[in-house]
């Protein structure tokens, strides 16, 4: 799966890319892996030649967000039509929903009833052959294109909609394309040992647990260096891959003491996963 | 400029990409637009191909973030030299900066005098013709390779090694770049009215302020529906850039209230632009 961020306000530095990070975590906890994030401006060649070239990497998945909102800056349809050169039509199905929300807001403020302007019609007019996913939480409907090895979905940035809609409509695809593998994870705190010094028993622990990852992360303080150790592995077997991660917890841990590392507590983690826990 | 982030950590959702957030607010308030930002793993083929990808698309800067350190997955040295089909080799100078390094360390702990590990002496190895940049804040170098259309800098992974780097020696580099440039931002906070309805005003206004750009971000409770309308330019006149967008502002907050939208009073905002502030 790869995700690619429509949005101006992500390339300024004003908004923390948490969108990317949400799916991100949703879809690892599924067994999916997201093999790439592309940032893009609100420029429709950019974000095309990004969708483009992702294409032709052939990921199951592409999820866009941002960019379908009413206003000039809201590019991502354009852009998706302009990569895989098809027409942008007003579909029906789509304009039904913008409509549906346009006559809620004006029930809800006891407006009269909105009026279908141009920038309204715009959230509606979507990629030729392309279906539009209702949007729980938000006017602008999302959009799904089956290509040959690709699913393409775009998003709203918004990330209220964002996630009220994965969670209705992309987790199930997302789950069924990952035939019931989940991702186990495991966090080991380290003090009083250099990441130069872990390096080699890292090795050897990922040499006698195969499938097991072990990543190291530094802490953020110099003069109180102590090092998290995250340990992965994705398995559709719960038990198994649990005894898999303790194993490899127990030799990493025994190796740092060795070393006259301080080890604490192992940390079960979680990554979100609806279907049970790993501690 | 663009930016590279290696990491499994942030492709699965374990980290927030706050490095790519804060070096693009630096850069922006320097006046450097960044262009593009990729998030890879930490696997040798997909970070060459994504540097591979954006020196195709000749930015004057790629600054890769993470992947530096001792450990087996720190690969983007490695992964440099690929793209570049360079060799790598030991640089003194860089196996210096490592020594002093150790040197410190063990002095601190009382420790003996640590030894040139393979660890350690791996992250002296960089590729050919490259230049190491002093860290001070952590042991790896960055490293700076001069390309003909593009300088090539890779940065630490750690927030606090990444920012002392940037500050020190990448700061100036994209201070020259920008020939004294600076971003301008102001913020316009609305209520009671619809994206459908400011879209076309938010059209008008940008059409009779040239250089002023202008992108609406809707707030996340739906129920009290409160639209971000955040108004930019760039210019190297401090006065001249602030009265265009106080006349933006002022322009757009008369069209909202005559379509009887509720206007806060404008915010005006600095992009940690060391030079000035904008208010």
């Amino acid at each position: 799966m790869e995700i690619i961020s429509v949005g101006n306000e992500l390339l300024i530095g004003k908004v923390l890319n948490t969108n990317a990070q949400w799916m991100s975590k949703r879809a690892t906890a599924l067994g999916i892996t997201v093999k790439r994030v592309t940032v893009v401006p609100d420029i429709v060649e950019e974000t095309a030649r990004a969708i483009r070239e992702a294409l032709r990497r052939k990921p199951q998945f592409i999820i866009t967000t941002g960019g379908l909102g009413p206003t000039f800056d809201d590019k991502t349809l354009e852009s998706i039509a302009k990569a895989l050169k098809r027409r942008l039509e007003i579909n029906p199905e789509a304009l039904e929903m913008v409509k549906e929300k346009c006559r809620i807001y004006a029930a809800k403020r006891g407006h009269e009833l909105l009026e279908l302007t141009a920038p309204r019609t715009k959230m509606a007019t979507i990629p030729e052959n392309a279906t539009p996913i209702r949007n729980p939480s938000g006017t602008a409907p999302a959009v799904r294109i089956d290509l040959e090895e690709t699913t393409l979905i775009a998003l709203p940035g918004v990330p209220r909609e964002m996630e009220a809609i994965f969670e209705e409509t992309i987790l199930p695809l997302l789950k069924e394309a990952s035939c019931g593998t989940v991702f186990y994870e495991r966090s080991l705190f380290v003090g009083d040992v250099m990441e130069s010094v872990l390096a080699p028993l890292i090795d050897m622990t990922m040499q006698n647990n195969p499938g097991i990852y072990i990543k190291s992360h530094p802490g953020s303080d110099e003069n109180q260096p102590q090092i998290e150790l995250h340990f992965s592995t994705t398995s559709n077997n719960k038990k198994s891959a649990q005894a898999k991660l303790q194993k490899a917890v127990a030799q990493l841990s025994g190796f740092i003491t060795k070393n006259s590392g301080k080890v604490h507590p192992a940390i079960n983690l979680n990554l979100g996963n609806p279907e049970g826990s790993t501690t």
